[in-house]
């Protein structure tokens, strides 16, 4: 499908603003929107208000903010505009990650306390759905309001895919894990179509939503390669801590792509299938247009070198 | 402060469409936005769109559509709009419901089990996650798109509202309602701001946006009444069962207004503060433009009357 479409053009645009000066207007925009000064306002020490800005200054790479930025900036988009589709898909990453740590119990995330291992159960929903509500929220300082509506529609289409991975990811495994192609539709749903979304909202603003097939292409590719890794060192971990290898996700899939279920025979296969999926992500990445693609592309040479 | 605005005109404007069809239209929006048919779709039979449609199957007074749409038939707004407004208020309400009853550990809902406990804690946290997007999904469809700015952050102040007044009425009792103001502004937060949000939806979306202080301060007070009554009848519920009152909110009110903590002293303290607040709601009400504020007026004098 992708053969179809031209060659990406160079150079770059310049649009007369840095992506490292944005990333501090994202931060600020997120924590204001975190923090809304209404009426009816309550002030609460350990509320959401609170409990996302104890998750946001944990830091994180904040890759899909970067990604946003990059493709916007490459594409000649104005900056205020970058910002806002930047903020608008970090909070809804972190909303995600607040969730799936409650979900998952995990009790450690950057470094810190998750949401739920410090606030508790019912502040980390809450807090969950106040980033959420906070990135619809983000998009509205759109300047082009026409583009809202399809940009609306595509959060909430990649929202609900999200969390509809989320649920299969927690369901037993068997039931949903007894093939190659069942794991990465969930990873596709679970992480792909976020990490697509700020690709796809700096083409739309900027004129460019023709190319969005291609973008979810890479992204795509990119989320499933990403989990192989993720998977592989837990799987790695979970081998040294028990003396014996755990049966998770990783190893379903190395056996289904090479045969056997052996540690080494499962570790080959997996890091194979991730080489793959990652030289296909940089490849759709870098057929972007006006070098967009660049960051994507870097992130996914950068992992496959390290395998 | 209302006391500076003009009178209502009448009588009300005619819109060429009905209530009762349209309620039908936002009804079947809901469900396409909770069911969204994108590429990365999983099918899950007991995943979170599953969830969302037992949970709306279930039925309920739709009162915030209801409001949504009275308000802008009576203002002139055009049949598709009035929907976008009714079906995102009605969204992010019961995403608020599914998302409480886990928190508060409900099991049934208007005759049926709740989300959580029919399909487990992790399914209904994203079931809510699905329903707040979708929420912001409906207003994409208001037609005029400049003014779709200002209704997203309006949305996400009152949804910020409803999670921090959520959050509130968690907490140790004893800690946020040691008085009756206490008491009000964790009610205003949690019911008021999604109460108040259908009729300002539509006072921005016609033109009559200088009128949301006025349909505010009736939401407001609508909602202070409302729980009053609600928090009495478990309360006597309470008393019943346990052959002795229990400790809740309704009595630290009646307790402050009466200056009585007995059953009998609480109880008339109550019904006459709820009775105060819902005749300010229906007074404030009916000084809405056109006649617009009719239905909220006629839902506070229907329920001062049973009192």
């Amino acid at each position: 499908m992708s053969a179809r479409l031209p060659a990406p053009l160079a150079p770059p645009a310049s649009s007369g603003w840095t992506v490292a000066d944005s990333l501090c207007a994202v931060e600020q925009l997120c924590f204001d929107l975190i923090q809304p000064r209404g009426e009816s306002a309550i002030c609460l020490p350990r509320g959401p208000a609170a409990a996302a800005c104890h998750h946001f200054q944990a830091g994180g790479r904040r890759i899909r903010a970067r990604l946003a930025l990059d493709v916007a900036c490459r594409l000649g988009m104005a900056a205020s505009d970058a910002v806002a589709i930047a903020a608008a898909c970090e909070l809804l990453h972190n909303a995600s990650l607040i969730h799936d740590d409650l979900q998952d119990r995990d009790p450690v995330r950057r470094g810190r306390d998750t949401v739920w291992k410090r606030f508790g159960d019912d502040v980390a929903i809450c807090t969950g759905d106040l980033l959420l509500s906070a990135a619809y929220a983000a998009i509205a300082g759109f300047s082009q309001t026409a583009l809202l509506p399809e940009m609306l529609r595509l959060v909430h289409l990649r929202t609900a895919a999200a969390v509809q991975g989320q649920c299969a990811d927690m369901l037993p495994r068997s039931r949903y894990l007894d093939d190659i192609g069942a794991y990465e539709r969930i990873v596709v749903a679970k992480s792909g179509a976020l990490l697509s979304l700020p690709i796809e909202l700096a083409m739309i603003g900027s004129g460019h939503r023709h190319w969005n097939a291609v973008a979810r292409e890479s992204a795509e590719h990119f989320s499933v390669g990403y989990q192989i890794v993720d998977d592989l060192e837990d799987w790695s971990k979970d081998a040294n801590a028990a003396g014996a290898p755990a049966m998770n996700a990783f190893l379903v899939i190395a056996a289904a792509e090479n045969g056997s279920t052996g540690s080494t025979g499962a570790t080959a296969g997996g890091i194979a299938l991730a080489r793959q999926h990652l030289s296909l992500a940089a490849r759709s990445a870098r057929r972007l247009p006006l070098g967009s693609g660049a960051l994507l592309a870097e992130l996914a040479d950068a992992l496959r070198c390290q395998l």
